[in-house]
């Protein structure tokens, strides 16, 4: 996200240095390389990089910029904990107000923070020597996992938190200059800031909660969630697309803001009903989904169980908070065998949950396997084949929340859909 | 609801029948005399009596159709208790199955039903001497109140649910007549059509409930709303209409469908999480008012309360499922002296609550008031005058959750907002 940020400026005429600690990503960004999967940003980089106009380095060759702007993306909250990485904030307050600066700079935080964090990280600030003459903005990414570059360029909207005006301006201005006049900018308090982030997140989450639930009643009742989904999202107040159901939400952003609009880190106390809810039916969909495996197969223990896809969106390879990672660590509990294969992942072991092995082929994952499940909605198990398939496992049983499957001809095949 | 069926069609060509209980609704209906607000509908109804098109009679005198469609619009749900009414059904399924069909007539649940009602409706049907005879359908109506004939007349979708095809093919055909070809007839199970129905209620409820819950946290953080929901609405996926928030969603759908989704009348056993959140919100933004009144007044015993509004939608006179009367019973309970003005409802009390007294005017409700709360945000009440309150109410207490008033001229005059 920071990247991305750097990239288009740099894109639009700006001067950008990146400030990056890890040695590695110094030496390797010039070169064009990215150790995630954006397509568009990588392009941009390079050619960016090449024009000079934006270059990197570790913080301590970091040139001292007077009349600067500076955004702080950096990863700001622990994962599964859902705390505030303070430490790390601490270390940035204090490399940022150790100088004396002739000219206004602004500090933007756009990394996600619990509710109240601006405010906390302004004293943080303030207590260095010269902490108060750096305005403090707090201008929240609102972006695609796999369209960085993309939504940074054409955003539905940017919005920009400070206390007072004057802290704002000189970022109102660039992005005045760089976003076409027909990008609303949405001033608001620091505070009010956080809230569109987090409260974005977990509408979103909430909105994708609820067609899980409905699936899941569909499910259990025997209908066609494809048609209920028509039917209910045909009324355009509320719409047909953000509405398709899987394995339930996840991914770096969503549960991660659904935790952290609850957060108790600051002196909120304030129960987001929603975002628990969002999260409760995350939960019980996988729940509900091992008992009907276990309704299908029997006791799970010591069961082979493949699970196809671990990424927690198609066709990428991030498995951050993804739902297939957390079916696999709960189908583990059980005492299954569980063997992943994702093609965008290489290794041996599944990223975030070192016990469960990674098969290099669907037919390695799926050989003797007592059900396969649909992990990650990717194209290529489109045309997973049946026949195929069918010599392989032990027992005909498979799950295909995400409906990629082509069910008729899986079950003439003999598969059962659990 | 059966009425704007009734009129639409009529205006359409086709000849329409009402069968009506009430007979002082069977007098007045063909006068052009409605016992609500739906402006479009009563004109269309003027001209289809007048052209004969559409006659209405009792039960009694009913003619005998054979080869007819049977709309069943009957108020399906025991308000407040969200049940089924049983015995209406049982009547009618005697009423419909008693006497011999020559060709096949076509009964049509257009009635919010519970899941699974339409099946168990079937088996009363069923149980008639000639109740087999009969196809039924379930077509579930999706009208906003105060536009029901619009709504009727130009649907985003017309749901059709049926056991077979050919149980629901003359309501298919003569949707096929009378809508334009852009209308997307959605063909499902009976269930899953009580599913659709239900479910974009609950839906609807849902991202209602968000925006609430959203303007609770943003009231009891000093934030403001309005500009967090335009930061929010922003995202193309979230979007801005149907975001407004007040004091909470009400009306004679929207809580009632909540209920029904999670009704154990029949065997269903699933617990929709989203509808009971919907719920949950709606009734702690309620008491989390009253402790902002308490916090502002004292005690409320013996206090007297003006609440301007008691419909649950600004400009109509339906107070049915309105949060406005909840409220009103909840001071009351407090032993607060509610008085109630609303300027589109007459009589001594507020309909659904008798012990509550209505006023005749804004001065009469607010003469000696402890607090102001805006109930309804009827028009109208944008143009209240701060300096003529000033001079009747004893506290200069106001509560607009609604935000239709211009605050800093009300705060200039003296008022504060709880």
């Amino acid at each position: 996200m920071g990247l991305a940020t750097a990239v288009f400026l740099a894109k639009k005429g700006r001067p950008v240095h990146v400030v990056e600690k890890n040695p590695q990503i110094v030496e390797n960004l010039p070169k064009g390389s990215l150790h995630f999967h954006e397509p568009t940003l990588r392009k941009h980089l390079e050619t960016t990089v090449k024009s000079g106009q934006l270059t990197i380095g570790l913080p301590e060759a970091a040139p001292f910029q007077d009349n600067a702007l500076i955004f702080i993306a950096i990863d700001s909250v622990v994962q599964d904990l859902w705390k505030m990485r303070l430490s790390s904030f601490e270390q940035m307050a204090q490399w940022l107000g150790q100088r004396k600066t002739r000219h206004k700079r602004t500090v933007i935080l756009k990394s996600t923070n619990i509710l109240g964090f601006a405010d906390a990280f302004r004293e943080l600030l303030w207590k260095q020597p010269h902490g108060k003459t750096l305005s403090l903005a707090v201008n929240p990414e609102f972006l695609r996992e796999g369209f960085a570059y993309e939504d940074t360029e054409s955003p539905w909207r940017v919005v920009i938190g400070a206390e007072k005006p004057a802290e704002r301006r000189a970022l109102v201005d660039l992005y005045r200059e760089v976003y076409p006049k027909n990008v609303p900018i949405v001033k608001t308090t620091c505070k009010e800031a956080e809230l569109i982030k987090l409260g974005s997140n977990v509408y979103l989450s909430h909105r994708l909660a609820f067609i899980h639930e409905l699936a899941d009643y569909a499910r259990q009742a025997g209908l066609d969630i494809d048609r209920v989904r028509q039917g209910i999202g045909l009324d355009e107040r509320v719409g047909q697309g953000y509405f398709n159901p899987g394995l339930g939400f996840g991914g770096s952003c969503l549960p991660k803001d659904c935790n952290l609009i609850n957060s108790r880190e600051l002196d909120n106390t304030f129960e987001f009903k929603t975002a628990q809810t969002a999260l409760e039916i995350n939960q019980r969909l996988l729940d509900g989904l091992v008992s009907r495996l276990e309704h299908a197969v029997g006791q799970l223990q010591d069961k082979k169980i493949a699970l196809l896809g671990a990424a927690f969106k198609a066709d990428l390879d991030d498995t951050r908070g993804s739902q297939a990672v957390n079916l696999a660590l709960k189908l583990a509990e059980k005492g299954a065998q569980v063997v992943v294969f994702d093609p965008f992942i290489d290794g041996a072991y599944l990223p975030g949950a070192e016990a469960i092995p990674l098969a290099d082929t669907v037919d390695e994952a799926c050989h003797d396997a007592s059900a396969v499940v649909i992990g990650t909605a990717h194209s290529r198990f489109r045309r997973l084949s049946a026949k195929t398939l069918s010599g392989l496992v032990r027992n005909k049983v498979i799950v295909d929340y995400f409906r990629i499957l082509n069910q008729p001809r899986w079950q003439k095949a003999g598969f059962t859909f659990a």
